[in-house]
């Protein structure tokens, strides 16, 4: 494993790694996952390491499996919420970064509401950082647990060839925009699909992708569909409702939620994916949902080996079952 | 201990429990109330398990009281407040639970404002499930660690024959629903006594009983006290006077509350009970909250040791001292 | 390190601290500053020790660094914060304490809106209580940080004799109160400085001082500032604008905000501290917050260890480096 080069210092947006990257990404979370089945899921890799997970908008699923992830590393974890922190105060973000690390912080998990805070975090930070989530920009670890769910889960294991299709609003999406890099980048032929009001923009970022990377947008479902090999339907924000760029959720839902009848439209073997959490019936019907060839909670199970590997990786810790070096 | 056979794989109310049942959860919190009063109050029973709180109402006794419990046998604690979670993002609970399930729960403590919950989230999860509290219909943990306090003051440590009172507003209380089952079954003389509008329907209850079980509902609080060897003051929730249930908390206190006076028409040696927090001035005068009578403080002692038995037991794991196999 | 008697249960106030303890304090963080900077900065010194953390008021820096102080020592960590806790629920107090204390508490950290409100949970707690903060009472911990801080960095590692100026909302700030304590202790030449509505009354105090020790009021910032070795700048709280306090932010930051203008006056290598969180461009201006003679972070930074040191000496166990007997 240790023959390929891991150079990144943090892991701010997925367009940062090399192929070869992606692939060891891929291959530690196989040795993650193998750790997971264990009677006592724990390695000592991370043992005095300080693991501060900052989170300024309200999360369980991303938070915990950050948490859950680094505790089986064997890290301290420190929990700080936004709503109860200084933050609220009217510090400066820099200033909190200063803060966090002073307290003994190695590693930085941070969510954030602003596009782009994650990488003033690591000017400031001298340890290591990685972006949970910030604004409508990037979802790294989310899009590396999808690719990692897709493997998994495709005929040969193959995500290249295959027609993904990523539904909904695309516009306010994190998750769309890394998982577009991720998938273009494995050879996937990635189609987007949503209201013209919600994939707005993208027809430019399709036209300027190298000639090796496909993408598509369509404002047509059956188009999106026919022949896909897997549909990753995305939240979708009730706030978009207020704002006028949705008439109804009814609507949306009529026009664009994943139900047993659209999805007759892709192939047989179809997956679903949703990064979660799930509005069922608007998005998705509870039937899909919950049906066989969902793996939204198979998404969420590898998230915690994803997520083990990279604090693994970026801490650049020795071998997996010693550790006790901080990173 | 291992001569009775624990059949339960989850904790969803105390009518589920048999007699030896009962008794071994007594018997195993005997244990855990030694291991409580040594100088590093550890033991490696429950390491690589994965309890997860997850707590739709505010609390701090019972959350706490678990999370500790949790972390004297060495299981890894993951909480979630409701207010700060995807919950109120509108997610289902059932998908709520398999999310949880997939970050690694091995055991999963729950409480939710809506009676049965816990019997939806059992159903999904296949773990354990132990309910910290549902609605107005369950909270089994309380009534066992009362059942655990009693039985360790009362004379001759007898629950059976002797009169106990549950004080207040039981309509609205999962403890005293819980508390009705431990305590008739184990013999006591269970009296009810409140205003009208808040022991309605207990009578019914009462008359349905089977023969062996003593349940009498009364709002006269002489008649309830008069010879009385343990009585359990219930919180009044500030919420019932809106709802017209009560007239004031004035005339509430006056008529119900527990004061020196009143006490004086019970038994000499009557112990005095509530599950916390304490109103006081209200459901319970400031001097007998404090006075030597009261085991408040020993319910909440208790209630670590009682919910350790219960992890335990649940988890099936080996011997307690050893430990270490995930449950 | 043990030829001096720490007599102390709680640490309440500094007042209460005899200078040896005072020196004893400062040595033992050395100590734990030697433990934090090893590649896993843990001992077993508290192991089995639970210590629970009351924050009644938003916190990140002071609860956060009583976690990690904690943690790195071994113990048990309960965070329970009041909005989420039954505090809301009208409880009092004392029952709070006593609950807390029930669930296995040996150690509690605590920071209140009232004044006092440590000393009420002193006499309730047979373990041992961390003042974290009391409405504009004390803030120990915090001063004596500062002590740490300054006599790590002033020139010759001497605070007696040295102008120290503490800058800003001295009447509603426990900051204030504690470091004037400790630094007049020390044999520090302190002044206080800001507008005449906040720092009202403490003439009366500096009049009222014991002749050894040396405390002077102005409202005059160059008068404050002119030699001075090191400024405090204190966090200017918003609230106190509506309170009519204060005309208005831009003035107070005019005439008393701490820039690198207003700071030529001082002494060339005067030190900067402030308690945070910063309100850049209003107390201090974003360049000085950031400047080399700035000691925010190391302020941060020496925090864990000084917690560590107390939270050790209280406890009262054995030697650092074994630990593992409850305090």
């Amino acid at each position: 494993m240790t023959e390929v080069a891991w150079r990144q210092r943090h892991l701010l947006d997925v367009n940062e790694l090399t192929p070869p990257e992606l692939d060891l990404v891929m291959r530690t979370a196989d040795e993650m996952k193998e750790i997971l089945g264990r009677p006592i899921p724990k390695v000592p890799t991370l043992r005095g390491t300080q693991v501060t997970i900052l989170f300024y908008e309200a999360s369980t699923r991303t938070r915990v499996s950050f948490e859950v992830a680094a505790k089986n590393l064997s890290a301290d974890v420190v929990n700080i919420a936004a709503s109860s922190s200084s933050v609220t105060k009217g510090e400066s973000l820099v200033d909190t970064i200063r803060t966090i690390e002073a307290l003994g912080a190695d590693m930085l998990v941070m969510r954030h509401s602003r596009s782009g805070a994650p990488y003033l975090a690591a000017d400031v930070f001298s340890g290591h950082v990685l972006n949970g989530g910030d604004g409508w920009h990037a979802h790294p670890t989310q899009a590396l647990l999808d690719l990692y769910t897709l493997r998994a889960r495709l005929p040969g294991h193959r995500v290249a060839g295959r027609k993904i299709v990523i539904l909904g609003d695309i516009l306010h999406s994190r998750v769309a925009r890394s998982n577009i890099w991720t998938l273009t980048a494995a050879g996937a032929d990635v189609w987007l699909c949503g209201p013209a009001t919600l994939v707005r923009g993208f027809d430019a970022w399709a036209a300027a992708m190298p000639a090796e990377r496909r993408l598509t947008v369509t404002t047509d479902l059956a188009t999106a569909l026919r022949g896909a090999h897997a549909v990753m339907a995305l939240r979708l924000q009730q706030e978009r409702m207020a704002s006028g760029l949705l008439p109804s959720l009814r609507e949306y839902a009529a026009r664009y939620g994943l139900t047993a009848d659209t999805l007759r439209l892709a192939r047989a073997d179809a997956l679903v994916l949703h990064p979660g959490p799930m509005n069922e019936g608007v998005e998705i019907a509870p039937d899909i949902a919950d049906f066989e060839r969902s793996v939204v909670t198979e998404q969420v199970a590898n998230g915690v080996a994803v997520r083990m590997a990279l604090l693994y990786l970026l801490a650049g810790s020795g071998p997996i079952e010693e550790g006790g070096t901080r990173g």
